[in-house]
């Protein structure tokens, strides 16, 4: 099987693949400090030199505009076997990483790689910056690649394929969208996305990231009166926005903690048996997670019918991120807010 | 009727009475400001040589500590005819004003009081700071026991009184809680209290407040996870402080606006017929005073069973003044807070 050839490979070869992540690890790619710019740029070519390598088309493509460019994406495809007729994919992956500040805390060189024994754990870790987020997961993709074509003699073993690497995520991805929407008609073409920006459960934990939660946020102010009023004078006669706001918000979910807004959960997928099944052979503590953040067991409150860990995964949630309006200062101020937010 | 020889004593004196009022006003006892603790202290003997020309036992008392001295209380007493059988009554008053600035604003200087036609109204005002806080007022009960003594012959008519004038009413009443407390065995003989710190409902519209309302403030933080957390990883998961608070708070009140907290309403004194007859006839237009903070008719809600009036002067109030928790800055930020507090 080609697949067990392009593993061995891989193990043949680990030493050549470590050794060129380590490179990689090396060039100190800051998205959000201008200083690193040069070093932003070179980590672009690096992983683009990859890329080609491995037999892809590859671009390194700006961002952004004239007066305020960003950081260049690297934007590969490869056309796939003539007799392929499996999805189109895209890898998505960010060479960027986060500043390495306080350096008193690293015990080494963020930008000095070193492998160092896993503490209280089996096998060993590449200690630098980017090492895990998210330079080695973008590192056992191009070392995929590179193995494939090896073995197969094809770009991505004839799969066809676009990768789109950027410079920007540790700052925002500032320029992706309006980047992802001029590609689209590259980006559109594909039918999954391949992302190995999440996480693992444990060492020795792989995980396969199979959907991700998205986001709709928004921000409501309910208005009243037009000046603060004192509410000696005015309470249980003017309205109070903020009386009224909470007594709003708290429609938001019913008495089995479901969300109450209408069309909420028409385009959730349902968990499946065989999910459930198979998360929960995770044996994953959610005791231990509720612990961790200062709270006891009978916190494991949520969404009824779902435990933790489905809750998390598979579950949308609507959560209140801030709130405020009235007098929020030291000491007593009878207060009749003319406004209250959330 | 003894009475009407007052009534017309007072007509007969007014002008006395006013150039009486304007020495007073003339005096600048801001309480709250150290440079005019003698004048404070001027006030308050100009105060109690009213009541002792009209027959009191006056005592200016300390209050506050020899380390912290507060203004002087003027205390004063009279036995009351040896056949009085009606209550002890307490007058409470204050004869300091808050400070006069910014003195840009006063079309005179604020303690060089001037009379006034009353604009758009029929008569005369008198304008200087604490003319109707509450020097004004105090006066009027200062040249009522002068009119009595003289037409009676005996201190407040024969009526036992206690009079209490304090110099800290515009600076929090810092030293009366302690001095009430001291003087317990002298003002708690008291049946009933008369205040003339209160609000007319119009020029030629006096009003006797009998009753203002209390308050109960509390503040209550509800704690959750012991660190800020993502609402992308914890969202339905960890339980959320304001998403909690929200759902406590707004059982406060049922669908009538009547506030659910057990015992709350245990010693409100029901609105009497004749009370709420009395007050529909004052003709109070509610939908003004909801115009005047900006808002419309349908903003006329509370609770069940009331008017606006009734709501104000005879119904208390549960009101939330302040509520802060999660991110509360400029734009997004995915935040399960920590704790939340109203």
């Amino acid at each position: 099987m080609e697949t067990q050839q392009v593993v061995s490979y891989l193990d043949r070869h680990e030493a050549d693949a470590i050794g060129r992540l380590m490179e990689w690890l090396r060039i100190p790619s800051v998205s959000t400090d201008p200083a690193y710019s040069a070093d932003v740029r070179r980590a672009a070519e690096w992983g683009a030199q990859q890329l080609k390598a491995a037999g892809f088309d590859v671009e390194i493509m700006p961002t952004g505009t004239a007066d305020e460019p960003g950081h260049p994406v690297i934007l590969a495809s490869t056309p796939g076997d003539p007799a392929y007729a499996g999805p189109h994919v895209l890898f998505y992956g960010h060479y960027d990483v986060q500043p390495a500040e306080p350096l008193e805390l690293w015990d080494n060189p963020p930008y000095e790689p070193v492998i160092r024994p896993a503490e209280g754990e089996i096998g060993e870790r590449i200690v630098a910056r980017g090492a895990c987020d998210d330079k080695g997961q973008v590192a056992t993709f191009f070392e995929a690649m590179r193995a494939w074509k090896e073995i197969s003699g094809k770009a991505a073993g004839g799969v066809k394929m676009t990768v789109l690497i950027e410079g920007e995520e540790e700052s925002g991805s500032a320029n992706l969208e309006k980047f992802v929407d001029e590609q689209k008609d590259r980006l559109g073409a594909c039918d999954v996305c391949v992302i190995s920006d999440t996480g693992m459960l444990g060492r020795g934990k792989p995980a396969i990231t199979y959907g991700v939660r998205g986001l709709a946020y928004t921000e409501i102010t309910l208005h009243g009166p037009n000046q603060d009023l004192h509410s000696g004078l005015w309470g249980g006669r003017a309205p109070n926005p903020v009386n009224e706001l909470v007594k709003v918000l708290a429609q938001l979910w019913d008495q089995d903690r479901k969300i109450t807004i209408p069309g909420f959960y028409d385009d959730v997928q349902p968990v499946t048996d065989e999910e459930r099944r198979a998360w929960q052979r995770l044996g994953i503590d959610s005791v231990a997670a509720l612990r961790s953040i200062g709270l006891g067991p009978d916190a494991d409150v949520g969404e009824a019918g779902f435990n933790a860990t489905e809750r998390e995964w598979a579950r949308p949630s609507c959560d209140i991120n801030g709130i405020y309006g009235g007098y929020t200062g030291e000491g007593a101020k009878t207060v009749i807010a003319s406004h209250a937010t959330a």
